[in-house]
């Protein structure tokens, strides 16, 4: 293998991907993986915590989105079998998840499929 | 349209893409531009030039790229009709551009693909 051909192939894609409302920037990883978590542990301080946040900082980030894009991502209820309440992703939450992870998806197999010939 | 359609229709998806060699930051969209534009315009001066940038910006953003991998992306040479000389793009740089602007291409294609249901 050249030198070249030896740097080559130690290169690999890596990128950023986020959405934007109206041109704005509006959900990216963080956001996905705090809605996520959320919906794994059932309220926003267990979610918080799995990711090592605060209830402050993944609440302010959620309600940042709301606040942009107008509709809410997240249903609080109270009580239980627990008694202590918890939180849902709403159908609009969910859209921009499918969405988000359908695009990296996409992303993931774009970077992968990739032959380059000198 | 429901609010919620309203809202979902206006997002878009947005990236940044970048190559890493060995896991580190070496080519992004800048790069991708001035080798560009250097291999457009037939020097280093005015390649930079017609991006808005001095030579010493855009000779740093190559040298530092050559020095990551050590290969060079720019052979510059002297004389020639105009008799200033100029610049063009090894063929590594050619095969990093390749690589990028395939990269970007299947990730353009990957973002419009995209259909979400709800």
């Amino acid at each position: 293998m050249s030198t070249e051909d030896d740097a080559f192939s130690r290169l690999k894609p890596n990128w950023k991907l986020w959405l934007e409302h109206d041109g704005k920037y509006v959900f990216g990883p963080g956001a996905f993986a705090i809605l996520n978590s959320i919906s794994e542990k059932g309220t926003i301080t267990d979610g918080a915590r799995a990711l090592g946040m605060s209830y402050r900082y993944a609440w302010g980030v959620v309600r940042k989105i709301e606040q942009e894009t107008g509709i809410k991502l997240l249903e609080t209820f109270k009580g239980g079998t627990e008694g202590g309440g918890g939180a849902r992703i709403t159908e609009f939450g969910q859209r921009l998840m499918n969405l988000y992870a359908s695009v990296q998806r996409g992303f993931e197999e774009a970077s992968h499929g990739i032959t380059v010939t000198s």
